[in-house]
């Protein structure tokens, strides 16, 4: 398992710990095998849109959502985590970003429904629950 | 958000926060919308199967894997989050508990695929690393 943990300092509205993790290994039916990966493509045009925002992002090998591919999840400290399939590299790096801060932001823990990116909402996978999760929360 | 967190020591084998969450909400399409969840009573036989377990039986409103539901999801401190759809209810209990207490003892904190009930490979929907995963983990 390699990845690579660009880190920076939180922005001061964010929770701690928000990141993005994107799969590296993704690519298309019919891409070739050797070629270079769209996944990683879209992992480092993250990277990129992260840039002096606090938002972490992680280049991850799986994500284990291979047939709804291209994959990434978003969470920080206490949040929900939220899965996404059906990314495009190329298109999809910034909604990555501002759903990431979206979350950061909300007290809940819950991405907003409201002004998030439409690929965060038309791509979503599955979610769960932050650890320690407990009624009324 | 409702649920209820049906706590228990934790195995000695197994690493805490053991948790199986259960979407209640799930249901097939066709099932009637005042009927009884079928979620709901895979959640509730997910509960009894992990009596004298370890494991903790949460039950989740929604883990938006609706459109390949039933819905689960497993975890423990320091492992990978696992989301798996397509459960039955009055089948799946049993390898959901089974499934957690194997990635509880997975000292990578990877469910492992040898020994792992079938179900919980063929309805694998995705994974997410734990909190604080960083390069070599």
């Amino acid at each position: 398992m390699t990845f690579t943990d660009i880190t920076r300092d939180d922005d001061a509205e964010n929770r701690s710990g928000t990141t993005v993790y994107v799969c590296v290994t993704c690519r298309r039916p019919g891409d070739p095998e050797d070629g270079p990966r769209p996944g990683l493509k879209l992992a480092r045009e993250t990277a990129l849109a992260a840039d002096g925002t606090g938002v972490a992002v992680c280049e991850i090998e799986c994500l284990a959502n291979c047939s709804r591919s291209l994959s990434a999840a978003l969470r920080c400290h206490g949040s929900w985590t939220y899965i996404f399939g059906g990314l495009e590299a190329g298109r999809d790096a910034k909604a990555l970003i501002e759903g990431a801060q979206l979350v950061a932001r909300a007290e809940d823990g819950l991405l907003p429904w409201r002004g998030r990116p439409d690929i965060l909402k038309r791509g979503l996978i599955a979610r769960t629950p932050p650890l320690g999760f407990t009624e009324g929360d």
